[in-house]
């Protein structure tokens, strides 16, 4: 006869407890050395079966039975053996006297983080849902928990939706089985309710407490110590906050970065910080592929061809795959009036937009239609403090594991953007740590621009990182591949200055500034490297070299002019808007600094707007602390 | 002792009927409550095993037989019970006197839309084979018959191709079982036979008749009371059987469409009226994105580029996926002889094309190459009839539920294609009805054609359902976004004829007509918004706003000028036949309308042809009847 | 009682030899009617279970058995019966005396062409591992041995890279079950481990061994007899063994043509032939698919673009799919100096480049860059041995049995670049035993042309297939496409020299040569068939006709001229070079045969280029022997 382990055979101990299971019980619910009510609802020759609960029922064998019995008798009962097929056997207890203890269910719940533990066990999981996607077969919920992001797959019919009713945004518990899925682990779903009233406010709650802890950036120290940085920092840790919300609410993010040498040193290491956070954060293995994409810009701005296209993408996203729309991250681009129409666009569809950007903005026009918004300019600091700089601490407060890799960039970037940062010897103090000194930096900064000239619309990724040293590339590689796109790059600069230097025309203006004007489109060749906005830049900087004067530089085109000017005190954006004012069917558009910048006219009246911007030119007043050193766009 | 459901044990009723099964029958054949006649075919310590067919047997046990047997004895048995794995367990029928009656295998067909009512058991389907797909594991029958189209999986060895003697277009008998796939219900195929002679005949009979029936478009009344539109009524159902009967044959559908507002009025309620039909007819979820898709046309004809690229996608689609070549659908473009060389590029293959265009035709360049076409001027109507209003009623011929998204469809193609059909009252009535009045439609239409620049050769198709409002869209976004669009479009016209029209030359010609001519490649922008064409067409308008004279504009760029003209008796189509003739090495081509339409020619005798076009110009009557509203090309 | 086959029952034979299976042995060790010492482990009412080896375990049932037994014991059995389970009884053997054999488990190994006849078995494998792919679920290791290439799928936890410390280019043992995948036939890993020390040199020299014998080209004989391809024949054999090594070693491969017709005629056949060779060794259905690219190049060398792209792929296809960097393959392009700067770019990278070219090679320039370089140039041969009819050998060296279907090729590939090899009338006799007259073998040369314009950067693989009629397409189809498209190409011409032609501006040089002048972006249609190149081609080649006399043709753009000459004996290389060094700031470059090519300037120096050049050529000696037959690219 076996006992109950609370107490000796035929101890009539008052003290004695049996459970009751809940109906809703299941099998995981019966502990082992624990008496149980049961039922007897069946009787065979070599045993009866006995219901402990509506899914817990098994044999207790004749060989310890005494006695006879009848269906429907009550029985108390204790866990002998789970034979591999789950089928229970029991033993009775003998308990005359005891009370009885109901037992519920245990709901308790399965974090996100503790699946792969409970492979092909039933847990109960709460959570957000992030992401509904109808497949041909089963529904599949993206949730969202204090933990994480799983799949859970619920069944309904092929193709048909399961719980129609509910949506992304909503609370609700899930019971199921995590199981292994090609890509995944992934939760079968074998119920699924939406929690309402006071227990999907405390789960939402609970939720939205986790999700702003976890959201928290990381406290880093910034790579060096830096006054001016510190006026940024705060508006840069809310970008950090918002990047990392999005990745844990399951929203995509899609970067869109000016496509030089400081936005590439801005873009990659966030992407990279982005794609290790989704990675932890989601169950799903596709998680990183699926919910990053940079793209270089192609234009200076946020273009309406790039904002359509972007729109389109997001669109079949969540028509497809049941997204939610993007978080729309703007590096080294997005500050100014250029960008307003592309970002009206997005406004009219849920897609948050982040920009970090040290072009000189125009925050009456972006403030209202941006989610959060850096820019030296906003800090009374100014274009030396580059995105690249940023966007490196950026990274680091959503994953600072990387910085190891990064120690390097920000110099990289401000060689990039020539930069004169106070920062700049620190920076490149850093780099040299790395084995970075300032020809390499420069090495490295030539060859960005030579690559992504080539890779046009693609963002090269593998590429990029390679010439950018990040996540753990091969050393020599890196090496090699920069030394010989740098070179190649200045073997082409040097190519297309050959052509075009001879056709350099020259004069001196009434402010004694020298002016240089060059036409890209005849004297230089077109379609190749150097595009004309670097060409002309690199025919300034010849020049400075050259006459150590003030000097101005025009690359013209048909339809559109490039400026450098160093020691002049222009102001581009008002001389733009004279000419536009002054010049009747001009078509004249354009901005950028005050002494760099470009302009737009109709192709008709080029003499007639470059003439008129040289009289302007001619009178505005000598100052040699001005650099055109600033970012310029091609 | 059991007894026969029919008799009393030992009555010796010689009316008593057995049942004896074919060697091809299986469980499904067996009924319970019935004597069917067995043989012995293992005897054991529990009973005995007996076969009744050659693929059904089961115990009969010990405890239910009397007397001795041997292997070989015939017994009589009924069902006792079927386990759930199948095995079947008989009992011995007590009857001396009966009459044998043969039972064949039920092989009556389960229609392709009872699969699912079916899952797991064995049935039977009969079809034509409309695509065979080699996956490397096994081989994909889709096969339709009366009632739709299901993928059937037949396994033969990873990759090797199953039964290689069925073909497209084969009349099949298939036994399997249907199954939910990842993305479909499908029918693991366990026998396939190709139907020869008289059963194929039979069965080619029933499914064509039943393709027939299934194909023939919904009987719908117009949207609106229009005896113009009775004329070409015919024809459209026409082009509605046509598509329909390709969705049941499982042959993909390619839509070719003009890129701008009454094209995607046209090509949109079309498309996804061919989704919804397919998705009812197919099984498979995937069927809608892999059987249709919409592309606007880079040109305003079906360009050789175009179709060389749909014809080797058409051409790996077959080899990749096993697909039928596609139809071609035309829309509002496709009428003329311009479209020929691309045409007789597919006539080579097997790929039907259907045109719907109100542009103005030449019936007998294309009419041998078409399979069906639609045009007002086939029945003596005009452009005034737009495609959009045509495609409004193909898709409710094709699907008529749909109606209720489309009432206002057809005003925006009109107010699109500035249409002065007699139905546009009862159209903008219509629109009104639905909340449309005409300052709306003229957005819409403003926002389709500013979408269209940027969407470029993209569909978009999320995007215009949302500028469109069809499909159930949101209605505050589709407000929104519209009023948005259109207002940036506006904007950018304005900009670009600031732009512009100090630049306009105007002379009086020799009839009285003011004629304007612009350089639109150096005194507008490039590349931007508005496009050449709407650019004249606005700088058009204005000045009949103006004048209210009769008026001609020509826009010209370094190798084409785009025409339109108000009030003149111009025939294009012979001018360009004459500038063709007259000029030599002009290398002058073009068309269009009898007072819109555009022109190309060599570069460098831009001015002399434009000189030429403007004496016959001014030679044309003055008629101010005649009006340039009809549907231009960019 | 059973018996031992051996011996009769009883039977105390000292010779009686039992079998003592090794703890690693799996039931595929055991066989019948053989005695095994086993163990038992565990007594039961009805028998008692025994051990053989770890895995090896089964019943022996108390009917068969005599006396009593303890746990531990040891009993000398064989296998009575294996049931479908897998559950194994055995019977006692009546032995008393006898002697004991050790049975190692059997490791022989299965090759990969036997997989498809050990499905569901435990087998071995040993060879190289080729790829290593993550996927969310296992680690798919690509395993070549002697005979193919196997998937091989290990799983640690979803998602979790199995066995991280194999790498590709390990040689590894791997014990699993061949299973069919989807797409495949697979193995499932159970165990792999690497061989190291001795073990590791043994398979891989024997792996070598087996792969450069694999490697080896078939012998084939020309398919004409000519003595001046015998010189080449050697390292066309040295490409094919690179290519077929290529295949079996699991790289993938990247094949860059030009994209006219000799191009085609080239890469179109060796494409096929390494699609059917790798179909037949790797045992992925998807692996000619994945293995192969073939993309016609944008320019007539290999652009920096291009080669940023393919690089950018590869190195993506490595990230997600861990597949090798591919081996690049130029074919009828490629050997020249302006390919130089691709090359070094892609040297930064583990990627082997062979070129199959016949354009006149800078060897000194790309020979260190390249792992194989043929060329007749090379061997004292020209222009004339064309890529077509060097690649139709290559290809047949690859796969022999393609042979009957290219019969016709190299004649195609002669006519297409104008050949006066001495091999053209065999070829033309045995393209005419195909039923390819010269009028044909013209139409497919034109037919080509014009396909591959309109095709731009597509490789159209289907349709190309088509107008070649390789790879068993359909005749007709074939010869209505063919005339088809060569009809619409001449018309096509037609039209543009119709254009041109009245513009042409001619002069009598001092050498008494011909000197024809167009400006093709003046007087001929752009961006349309056909472009500037092929434009001067003609016009050059009416001129030969109409005047027979010496001929020079410049057609020139804004940036650009194509010069082609009969009897002149020019030096276009070194008069780009004079005039690069002459005009300063012209920005000159170019290049090509002496008497064909094309060169480069800034458009505003465009007049004194031309100027000068024609100087030049009026300095040059007339030889009427000279052709420009040559290959020209436009």
């Amino acid at each position: 006869m076996t006992r109950d382990s609370a107490g000796e055979p035929g101890a009539d101990d008052g003290d004695s407890v049996v459970y009751d299971l809940a109906p809703d019980c299941t099998a995981d619910d019966v502990e082992t050395d624990r008496p149980y009510l049961a039922e007897i609802n069946g009787i065979v020759d070599y045993g009866v079966f006995v219901d402990l609960s509506d899914s817990v029922s098994g044999l207790v064998h004749e060989s310890v039975l005494e006695g006879t019995f009848a269906v429907g008798d009550e029985l108390v009962v204790e866990l002998e053996s789970v034979r591999e097929n789950g089928d229970m056997a029991f033993e009775p207890v003998d308990i005359d006297d005891y009370s009885v203890e109901e037992v519920g269910h245990d709901y308790s719940l399965t974090g996100t983080h503790r699946l792969e533990d409970n492979l092909g066990e039933q847990i109960h999981l709460e959570g957000e849902v992030t992401q509904v996607k109808q497949t041909g077969g089963p529904t599949i919920f993206h949730v969202s928990d204090e933990n994480g992001v799983v799949p859970c797959a619920a069944f309904e019919e092929a193709g048909v939706r399961a719980y129609p009713a509910i949506e992304i945004g909503d609370v609700v518990r899930i019971t199921g089985t995590p199981e292994h899925r090609e890509d995944s682990v992934q939760v079968e779903v074998e119920g699924l309710s939406k929690l309402e009233g006071e227990d999907a406010e405390e789960a939402r709650e609970r939720l939205e407490e986790a999700l702003e802890a976890r959201a928290e950036p990381h406290e880093v120290a910034p790579l060096i110590d830096w006054p001016a940085f510190e006026k940024l920092r705060p508006s840069l840790e809310e970008v950090a906050r918002l990047l990392r919300r999005t990745v844990l609410e399951g929203r995509p993010i899609r970067v869109r970065h000016h496509a030089d040498g400081d936005g590439m040193c801005a873009a990659v290491p966030v992407q990279i910080a982005l794609e290790r956070f989704i990675a932890d954060v989601h169950e799903d293995e596709d998680a990183p592929r699926h919910l990053i994409k940079r793209l270089p810009a192609k234009a200076p701005f946020y273009e309406m061809e790039d904002a359509t296209r972007d729109l389109n993408f997001a669109l079949e996203d969540r028509e497809k795959h049941g997204q939610q729309l993007p978080l729309l991250l703007m590096l080294d681009n997005g500050s100014t009036a250029e960008d307003v129409p592309a970002y009206e666009t997005l406004a009219h569809y849920d897609i948050p937009i982040a920009v970090v950007d040290h072009h000189h903005p125009d925050p009456d026009a972006v403030e209202d239609l941006l989610d959060a918004h850096v820019n030296p300019y906003l800090h009374d600091e100014d274009y030396r403090i580059t995105t690249g700089m940023l966007c490196v601490e950026l990274a680091r407060m959503i994953y600072p594991d990387l910085t190891d890799e990064l120690r390097h960039i920000p110099a990289v970037a401000g060689i990039s953007d020539r930069s004169k940062a106070d920062a700049m010897d620190d920076y490149l103090a850093l780099a040299a740590e790395e084995g970075y000194d300032e020809d390499r930096l420069q090495d490295v900064s030539e060859a960005l621009d030579y690559a992504a000239f080539w890779l046009r619309y693609n963002s090269g990724d593998q590429l990029i990182e390679d010439l950018l040293q990040i996540a753990n590339g091969d050393e020599a590689r890196h090496r090699e591949l920069v030394e010989f796109f740098a070179e190649r790059g200045r073997e082409e600069v040097d190519e297309q200055l050959d052509a075009a230097m001879p056709h350099l025309e020259h004069e001196t203006l009434d402010n004694g500034a020298h002016l240089y004007r060059i036409d890209v489109e005849n004297y230089a060749h077109r379609f190749t490297y150097p595009a004309p906005g670097k060409t002309t830049g690199e025919i300034h900087d010849r020049k400075i070299e050259e006459t150590g004067d003030p000097v101005i530089t025009v690359g013209y085109g048909p339809d559109f002019a490039v400026l450098r000017s160093d020691g002049v005190r222009l102001d581009i954006p008002n001389m733009v808007s004279e000419l536009e004012a002054e010049i009747a069917g001009g078509g004249v558009s354009g901005g950028g600094h005050l002494v760099v910048g470009s302009i737009k006219f109709v192709s008709g009246k080029r003499e007639e707007v470059i003439d008129a911007l040289v009289e302007k030119m001619a009178e505005a007043n000598i100052d040699e602390a001005l650099s055109s050193a600033a970012p310029i766009d091609d």
